[in-house]
């Protein structure tokens, strides 16, 4: 798309550190990292976000989420590696070219998890079926 | 393998709230959702974590992860999906059976993201640097 940046990196016309590219997809350092060497893999095809990615580009990208998650903890010595999308503003998402955060943890780095909350009584059958009328 | 809750619940040894299921993988509602509809995608196969998993498996579950997400929105009424998995301890992971969070989001509904900090000077060139020399 003429006005996404991501695309724009993709194809050059704006500068990024990049770390991998392959037929699929296309990795480089997110500029303002949750910790250093936290990369961001985008297919280079444009797709808003993860419900308008077609099947054979997930299925290309997701060795790629792996095979970054390796090199990255070793490449800063890190403890963990978080995998991250955010699809919708809602979710967090702030460029609208799907695109999925390989982020390396180090212990006691201060990033804090969600708490989530128990369900009340039949309410887990209720969603679960809500789901799968939907699949 | 014997002691792993994912695989007992894979087996049907421990009950669990099924949305789906196929040959490759298995879907549930986590039990303390960070909101209603928060389901957790798991290869029957058991794996640690993202980096043992087989390129074939994590292939075959990405187009579920779109599938499930698209499923979730629209059966909570979401504004947003995040995608998360969390590798090793320092990521947050509590089970060792590799697993990715598929969770709705709700406008205002308070989760926060992480903030990140700009690189210095130099740095992202060296970091991208150490990244490459391991891929």
């Amino acid at each position: 798309m003429n006005d996404c940046l991501f695309c724009k990196i993709v194809k050059g016309e704006i500068p990024s550190e990049k770390v991998y590219e392959d037929e699929y997809s296309y990795a480089f350092l997110d500029i303002r990292p949750v910790n250093p060497g936290h990369v961001l893999l985008v297919p280079k095809q444009h797709f808003a976000n993860l419900y308008e990615m077609s099947d054979d580009v997930l299925a290309n990208l997701a060795p790629t989420i792996k095979k970054l998650g390796i090199a990255i903890k070793k490449a800063v010595g890190a403890d963990g590696i978080n995998v991250g999308m955010n699809n919708d503003s809602a979710a967090g998402q702030l460029v609208f070219h799907a695109h999925i955060h390989i982020m390396p943890r180090h212990k006691g780095d201060g990033h804090e998890h969600w708490h989530g909350t128990p369900y009340q009584n039949s309410e887990t059958n209720k969603t679960a079926t809500q789901i799968k009328a939907h699949l």
